[in-house]
């Protein structure tokens, strides 16, 4: 058989209703003469293209932070923001690195910036959000807003909106996560980048008016005419988060699988921050092991809060504050807090509105082992 | 001229497109001819019932607290709960009395419940919701969820849902005003009623389990399975309405017709927390006196704090804490905070949702003299 | 015991949870002390204003065309369109007189035009569709869209749009119904009303252009703008009407309570054709005998086909082609075909819109007497 | 310099904004370092993953029917539809192979099947659609409901339904284009696939029942409880298509960039027929020549009726009825009708429900020469 009849061959299947066509001689030259109309032959690609269910290309990984955290502060010596555009160390996933991404789509890195700088403003059809992991004197403009930004807070800089990072010079170094779904946007085709004309942008609104504006707890300012497919309450503050989570502990088991999970929201509609991203902070009661489910959807996770582990596609993977970690689309999951005493947090971002949107979401538990996986390695 | 010939002619107008028709000898005659077929001539009534403009058969009213709170104590000795099914004292709009409204199509009532007392559990088609005006242990139960309530607090009792109210026994005498749609949906033709058939009804959730769920600020509790046409969040409280009020006035510098006004909202949707009532809560910044405007709908208001004065449709209402007035539909108001150094809040339901729901709203800011009205007398 | 106390006594029930309290001069004194204040107590009128289910005020009424026929054409001699506005008897139901409307909070009148007469344009709040019943050349103009019109064709002239009806030199003396919810938004007290300043609109695009436009099968155009909250396809057309009801008697039962029932939408959004009014049709196959239910909000029938009876409130009314009559809220109706060969079909305008939109909907179907009612009287 | 450090140099853009880092031997061991990590520097990589502009990895390709149809009806002879699955001969984008998509992440394809022939039930979460191209007799049979088939008929099978294509044993060979998003949802992780466990699925209501309850001019049926997120109307006939079209010619200009253009809609929803496949179709009257624009999001066009070309990204592609060609997102693209007496139809599907959910839709005019692109060659 040759190598081409033996290309076809691999991907039959003797089941009823799948492909399972024998490669003759007649067939492959009946296929080369197919690819002179840039044409093919379903059936010697349908059982590869219709899988029986997904199989990311993504494979979990966690990034401690103790490994990256000095690699990150390395570069401050080694790269200015101006030349760099912005400094910051990407997480790249095994089996992402053809398009930079942490997992699926998901692009996440780390970025570092001294007292006194900023980025220049630019904007792109990519959305991203920001999570502070240290340092003061942060904050972020978003089309004139600007936000003052403490750990554990995240901003949004939305699809099409000029945006820029900054440090105040009274503040200290300061390293934050970002999230994008630059991947995704690119694979779309339809990412477009522009860098604002003056650089910078004016700040034109009161600092922090978008909370003042937008965090009212079940209240709406009168006449709003906001008509953005995004959240105007730009910043996620960490403080009301935490204490909206304790208070849920005392009404609610929470979730088997995630614990007490809350979702961002925007408070205009009730629905995800920005329409390709989501954002989501749990927390595991001491002691609190979750039973192991899979759904579609990439998720990165971040350690806002204790320590513990994880168990990902059979993988365990133990965390602590500012580590962060990937679920890929489809791998079973399970989280565990380390603590008898204290409660962990996790901050995630994911694309789980485009999975629901698209209405491409899935999800099932698992029932053996009682909804445990076996762990093949620590790692 | 017969007098029901006069009755015809006193709808003539003399303007191209509106009905102008001389009642004559064999008009009349054939009017009557047509009433024994349960019919009329349109020209005989069209001006009447397309008037220019609306005009609200309520009249502004202001129901002095100082003057109520007295016989509303009173009625505790009079009747009892039992007897009475609530011990309510209710407002009646001198143009609405054949409806029992306050203004419009909304009643409105003072409650009154002594410690140990609680009322039986019922539920109809009118929605509802009670402002805690005075008194220390009031609580709610919806639907098993119970809420503890404090002064300015606000208590939702949804169409359709089994509610009851009541005072612990360690607690004080408590009132409160009611506010319902029971005037609208019986002119819908609308309204059932229904006693729970064991009188009260079980507490099935941990106490104030829905403001723990969902008062998050910009959260929402993962795969909550809410979808009843009405806010999740039964209760909402005096303090962090009174916080997001004065964040939001650090950041805007509000409406020149309401101060600082922001609408209650059903955390799911960023809608109106039932659908034909909404509720709202202004503050008018010390001095702020604002300027007149007039919109469909009628709205009931309770002073939560401060002291000041509305003109309403001409008239000068003084008001102090505790005090209600309302404002009819089209009629033009302007609100006055009488303090140099306190700001003034003021409470509101409304049937705005229903005009907006059915696209009947329509508003007007007054222009002349400076956007104020000239005041034909105090009251 | 006075006839004030009488008046309070009659609304006592002896029922748990309901007002029963016992009229003493102690309380009618009371009461007399609060209507001082504008106020009352409510166990007075709480059993009044929250019945046990609804209790419209509107009767069953059937309209005989032959009954009308000759008013509305004798109206053309005596009034003209300029002084009457439009020429139209309208129905008024008995227990409606105060508000001119047919059922509960919907007009309906029958208006007739010569050839070659057109109405002055105006607009209004009220939202209104015209039914045509008889005559050649009939149209309507909407916001500079011109309509042709037949027999069983429908059009909408909603909320705020400028209209005028004519018809053609070349016709003959057109009949039509008019349908408006006039009542309800006096009722709302959110009805404005004008007349074109230069009493006539231009035609603004070609002929039915809202037909070419909008009546595709599941088809919209690219690119279209509407944004309104009605249906932009103004006219509704007999003839793919009834093809459409005998294409989907082939594939259902249709509904035991209303044969084979469609609803005319807004092609945009699926939904009513105008916020306030919604319109259907139904076919009764011969033979058939409805099932009795009742539901809240009212409605108007024209027979567009056929002969047979509808029974109402226990009241059975014959019907011909071009009949009237209408079902008030809560009434339990049944229909029958009275013939065992053609088909009938009903064609209805109703309030269902606001009922559902509002949540005030409900229905219950007559489980006694094989869910047929006992029939009171002929009429 | 190394190549490794060519391999970063290669992305560098002398632009304020844009990375822009000179790479140094202390450079790339510092980036060796970060491998070690699962990270890497986002400056060697941020000016390729931030493109100025989408630039497609696919190119325009146009598959003549004439060239294919004979491969395709030899498929027949080669191998059974129980053997292939299904005898598919697929369109294999140029740039797209490694995910065998027609453009984008749009798969398509042309399917044959003899009289009496019968897929196996399956069911997958890609959506698909079928365009019959030539034969009598096709059928289609979704979650049980049975669709006959003519040319220029399209037909549903979306994410998540049980399906099968046949042709009656009276009919004639039948040739269709089948459209699905499975590189998309492969992209997404999100595919699973599944045979029916009895390989045929029972019609479970009377022959053509979607068409005959939801292909009604703007008509509904009542109580449809229709909930899922694709329409219920699975198939689209051509003969009121084209009708809608005519009419519509009447009444518009239509789109420089498209003439007259409408979208299959659900009619339930006004939206898309499906949430990640988008069907439209187009008429260009005799003589037309559209102007060039370009947008995001891939086209797969069929041409329905007529002969013309089309210049696609600068080139020209001339077709024929039945010739199917694409066009990449943000490809500048123009139609014209070949013809000058007749009218010519193009049917299209598309992934812009995607881009207009997602909120990644944008569109361009070309403002030079007259809006036409050069034309770099003929093809």
């Amino acid at each position: 058989m040759t190598s081409e009849a033996h290309y076809y061959e691999q991907f039959r299947e003797n089941v009823a209703g799948r492909a399972n066509v024998e490669t003759t001689p007649e067939l492959v030259a009946y296929y080369r003469e197919l690819e002179r109309f840039e044409a093919g032959a379903l059936w010697t690609v349908a059982n590869k293209i219709e899988p029986w269910e997904p199989a990311s290309t993504s494979v979990p990984v966690l990034w401690r932070y103790r490994d990256l955290r000095e690699h990150v502060l390395r570069s401050v010596a080694l790269v200015t923001p101006e030349k760099a555009g912005r400094r910051v160390i990407y997480l790249n996933n095994p089996g992402r690195r053809d398009v930079s991404a942490a997992v699926g789509w998901l692009y996440s890195g780390l970025q570092v910036m001294n007292p006194g700088e900023c980025a220049s403003t630019h904007r792109h059809s990519a959305s991203a959000l920001r999570f502070i992991m240290e340092g003061q004197g942060a904050y972020t403009i978003v089309d004139g807003h600007k936000m003052t930004l403490g750990a554990n807070d995240f901003v949004l800089t939305p699809n099409g909106t000029w945006h820029e990072h900054g440090v105040d010079a009274a503040g200290t170094p300061c390293i934050w996560q970002d999230g994008l779904d630059i991947p995704f946007v690119n694979a779309m085709e339809a990412n477009f980048y522009e860098v604002h004309p003056e650089l910078h942008q004016a700040v034109g609104y009161p600092v922090d008016d978008a909370t003042a504006t937008w965090s009212g707890t079940a209240l709406l300012p009168h006449g709003h005419g906001w008509n953005k497919p995004y959240s105007p309450l730009f910043k996620y503050e960490w403080g009301p988060t935490y204490e909206a989570l304790q208070r849920l502990c005392g009404a609610t088991e929470g979730s088997p699988f995630d614990g007490v999970l809350m979702h961002y929201i925007n408070p205009i509609t009730g629905g995800p921050v920005m329409p390709t991203i989501g954002a989501s902070m749990q927390m595991l009661r001491p002691g609190f092991h979750s039973r192991a489910h899979r759904h579609t959807g990439s998720t990165v996770y971040q350690v806002a809060k204790g320590q513990g582990h994880s168990v990902i596609g059979g993988q365990r993977f133990d965390w602590q504050e500012r580590d962060i970690f990937c679920v890929p689309s489809w791998a079973w999951h399970e989280h565990a807090n380390g603590s008898a005493t204290d409660d962990a947090c996790l901050f995630s971002f994911h694309d789980l509105p485009v999975m629901h949107a698209l209405r491409l979401y899935r999800e099932e538990a698992l029932h053996d082992h009682g909804g445990h996986q076996p762990v093949a390695a620590s790692r």
